[in-house]
């Protein structure tokens, strides 16, 4: 049986890949796609590359018949989400990828986002989307915010080493190099070819990325206790991927051995060798985590290395392995593609 | 029913890419893969993007039992094929992924490769595999040769226009700029990063590239008068991809409809809108080829505009396409996933 | 002795790279620096690759105190800078790095252009920067238009040829692959790092490309009768650099004896051996052009090949060259800079 | 007056680098340029790049008549450098930018280099080269040791913050990001463009990066006790360029007055804003250094990050200043080469 999905703003780099994604799965077909300011067009004139499907036109989200929708995936900008979501049926299942519902407290909503937040009442009952973890949660709810792509990076390194205790939780550091589709399709200097090919640097730097604020809430919830992490992004020359060097002070083996008994059997997640260092490459396009464990020199400490893709895992893939979950349909429909190498 | 395929060379980039199309063909299951210098090593080993496959490791070829193998994949390199598909069993399906049976006469190989053919009489019964030119005889084949990837996108520009004598056959130009993979997995200081990136040069210039023979054979074939064209690649950063520039001396709009009617029921061909251009990152990772076409300012002059991904359907995919063919499935199972973008 | 120049315009590609050639040029001190949207800023906020140097901050053009001025460069977008030049000191001599007084007919200007010109007056008198072809003109001028810089590179291929009558002149392609900084710093999608990298696509196609003006306006004039090319540019995933493939029908080994014998005394020409191809990276950050010529299997046609880099011998170092000219400076003074690589 | 000097295995990127900056230094001559197994061939063949200038033919080691001779620079690999060295008259000056001589140490080489030096006479005269913190001692040498490209840029941003005791020794981790010119030509499947561009990894992790052995030797000589740092190197894809984000546990505004008030007087040294971040887009090709400082969110922690061009500062251009010093030419002579920028 084929469920009827919508998707909102379907006009950027992660409604764009949605579309990649479902168009190869068998029990879902797109029966709306919405995007303001190119309302009319096709998607093959927005994006060419999707030219071969047949595809309904974007169109505004008031022109929608929502009954006939089984979910929607909503791709809007931060801060926009809250409103459009607010106003969709309430019985509607959703999944939004914004960072609208992330963050259960509306204080530290306010704190991060620097807003008050429109609908404070869907944020108390939004689940959070990371799938390995709230499995559970996400089959039963109505709306799952999906997480940020770097916070989907440094949880896949710290959860299970956070739940079992075997790192000292003061002593985090989560260094990661992101590809710049990240950053959706928006206009700056710094995102064109001429300015970031060939060259790296680090940004939103010294404590100030507003994907803390997720790991503060999620690592303080597992912990039992205020938890805060140093993070620090990177952006590299590459369209797809992010990879998370994580710096733990605790036992390098005790370490793989948490994360290998934790994730042994999930589907999209794949641990190395001991001592292997997974790389960007090897995950292009696809939903799979390649986890990789090394002991420093110095016993006592340990790095904990993270490979997924920031548009399909981190945002895109995991938004559908969710709405698999939500309309009862086997989790990895649709996501077995392999990764695009070379 | 599920046919089983050997990949014979699956360590190089068309063999890897082989295993990445099959890994989510509902029809087909691979049965065995070949890697004389790697044998005994895992496909995750030497191509960790593939890990998370349960595949058989690389053996040698004498190891492969070839009575349970539906079909053979040769992706081994040119000169090295022509032997090893002479001791495959006679009743063998084969798809050889290399040059070494594209070539009818054996004094043209001679010519372009510089010895004397090792099986001739194979030569003699292979069919050439642009699919939609010989879809008949490929139906029926036991042994289908893969084509050239430049050749591949040259001939979809062309083949429609001498067929239909709509071009001047002495003034064709081929201008061609290719991806690095196209290269193979080869160690030379040219195709390092280091060397390749942020720039550009022409290559195997001055009529000396041997997919010219490819061209003579075809168009000569389809003309029936001898054809020479002009054609040149050049290396451009990027990993996937051939985009054609081909130059013609007829009239624009004929051109257009010419394609447009002889691609109109094709699968996997795309015709923009007349005067747009195609880009290879809107084929990239897919069996899709997009053509354009425009007329120059001065009458009579006309430039087809082909952009398609090496890889997929300039080879690895066109093999598939032609598998399905040759097993009795259907022409586009597992080759209708999207382009990867951005 | 240190002649003074102010760059109008500086905060684009063209001016900052006319900004990191000077800044070792050992007789030019930059006494002035404009940027309008950015008056008050320091270029080295603009361009942090410059803060190195002690340069004037950014001010309005106004603000200039044009006595103090040798020669300025204007670096101002296309169709904004006759306005300007018109209002400066009339004895000031001037170097124009946009388009607007390299067509020396008003008519073919409003063609391509769209709009009448501001200041006919100054296009009659203009000399066209191409300095190895106008190198007395330009000595004496007051005003000198830089080139296009495909236009350059299209010339370096044809001029000596068209002049020797060895090439036919009816039948010349001039195909380019030019690299993204020749759009200049302008926020578009497709040259997002996201949209162009690994990848590639003609743009302007069908006769369409501005800078076909200063073809038709130089090769006419050349020739002593209309002589129309056909020119497609291509954009790669690469910063910098121009690689034209020039297609003519003429002798191989004469077309090459006459480009030889054409750039034998120049000191940034460099002819390669006969079958050679440049590669733009070779020639990267530096006012370096290489050339090499092949024979096609067919006699009667050969192809000229070119490579140069677009901000420095298309336009920053094109301009610097010609300043020198102007002020009576050595000619190669702070030009003889090696190109980078890797 | 002009120095002559050699450059023995100059078929390699610090070689070609050499001739580069050499080839506009006022005060230098290249006077001799070996590559053994590409003896006979010109600079020009080898690196086109280099066509435009006047250089000799490569030659052997043995050709080099040494007495003619004021300096020599010896890029050749590891391990093959010492005996090199150690058969050049004895009052050659030196500068070797291989590993040979960075270590002052018998065991601590034998330890991580796996054999035992062959020249521990000369190990034991031979001046670091981080010309910064040596330029007296490099000043008198014979015999100087270039750093690694890795170990310069930890080194920048600690040595100072060592010596003045504002950070936690036990505590420093160096996380860098490199461009893969580091690896020299080297031919590996890990640096062509299909398999390195377009994604990121770490390598040499766990501890076991050769560079560890200069910073414990330099930094534990500095703090007057051992010094163990954290150190992981990532390969992403870019020609040139090292970002170091180095963790640190101080206050974060002393950290940035201690290394403002260490630079304040180094040519080549750029102190950021406080809080901003560098990109190795803005070092490019050159010789200067940006260094910033951010604090993080938790007091008394702080990052500090260099970028630099590891082909031109770390390895090329330290030389080449390090030359200056040694042959009485002022130390910034021929380095002042902007960046390259886009």
């Amino acid at each position: 049986m084929s469920h009827k999905v919508a998707i909102l703003g379907a006009s950027g780099y992660t409604g764009a890949e949605l579309v990649r994604l479902i168009s190869t799965h068998p029990d879902m077909e797109i029966a709306a796609l919405t995007g303001d300011r190119k309302a009319g067009m096709g998607m093959g004139e927005v994006f060419p590359f999707l030219r071969h499907l047949d595809l309904p036109p974007l169109c505004r989200i008031e022109e929608v018949d929502f009954a006939t929708i089984d979910l929607a995936f909503c791709a809007l900008p931060h801060a926009t989400s809250q409103n459009v979501i607010k106003a969709l049926p309430s019985d509607l299942k959703v999944i939004d990828l914004s960072a609208d519902f992330r963050l259960r407290d509306g204080a530290v909503y306010r704190k991060w986002y620097g807003k008050e937040h429109d609908a404070p009442e869907l944020q108390a009952v939004a689940v959070y989307g990371l799938t390995e973890f709230y499995r559970d949660e996400i089959r039963a709810a109505r709306l799952v915010a999906g997480t940020g792509c770097n916070a989907a990076t440094g949880q896949y390194a710290l959860r299970p080493l956070i739940s079992a205790g075997v790192i000292d939780l003061d002593e985090i550091i989560i260094n990661l190099i992101t590809g710049v589709s990240g950053a959706g399709r928006s206009l700056k200097e710094n995102l064109l070819h001429a300015e970031l090919s060939e060259g790296t640097n680090a940004y939103a730097i010294g404590g100030t990325h507003r994907h803390l604020a997720e790991f503060d809430q999620e690592f303080s919830l597992l912990a039992g206790r205020k938890v805060e992490v140093q993070f620090t992004p990177h952006l590299a020359p590459m369209n797809r991927g992010i990879l998370g060097n994580v710096y733990v002070q605790g036992d390098g083996r005790q370490v793989y051995d948490t994360l290998a008994a934790a994730y042994a059997g999930e589907p999209f997640i794949q641990m190395l060798p001991f001592g292997a260092a997974p790389s960007t490459h090897d995950v292009r396009g696809s939903n799979y985590v390649h986890v990789g464990v090394a002991s420093d020199r110095r016993p006592g400490r340990a790095q904990v290395f993270v490979a997924l893709d920031n548009l399909t895992k981190g945002s895109s893939g995991q938004a559908l392995q969710n709405a698999n979950l939500m309309l009862g349909i086997e989790e990895t429909t649709g996501l077995r593609l392999a990764p695009l190498f070379p």
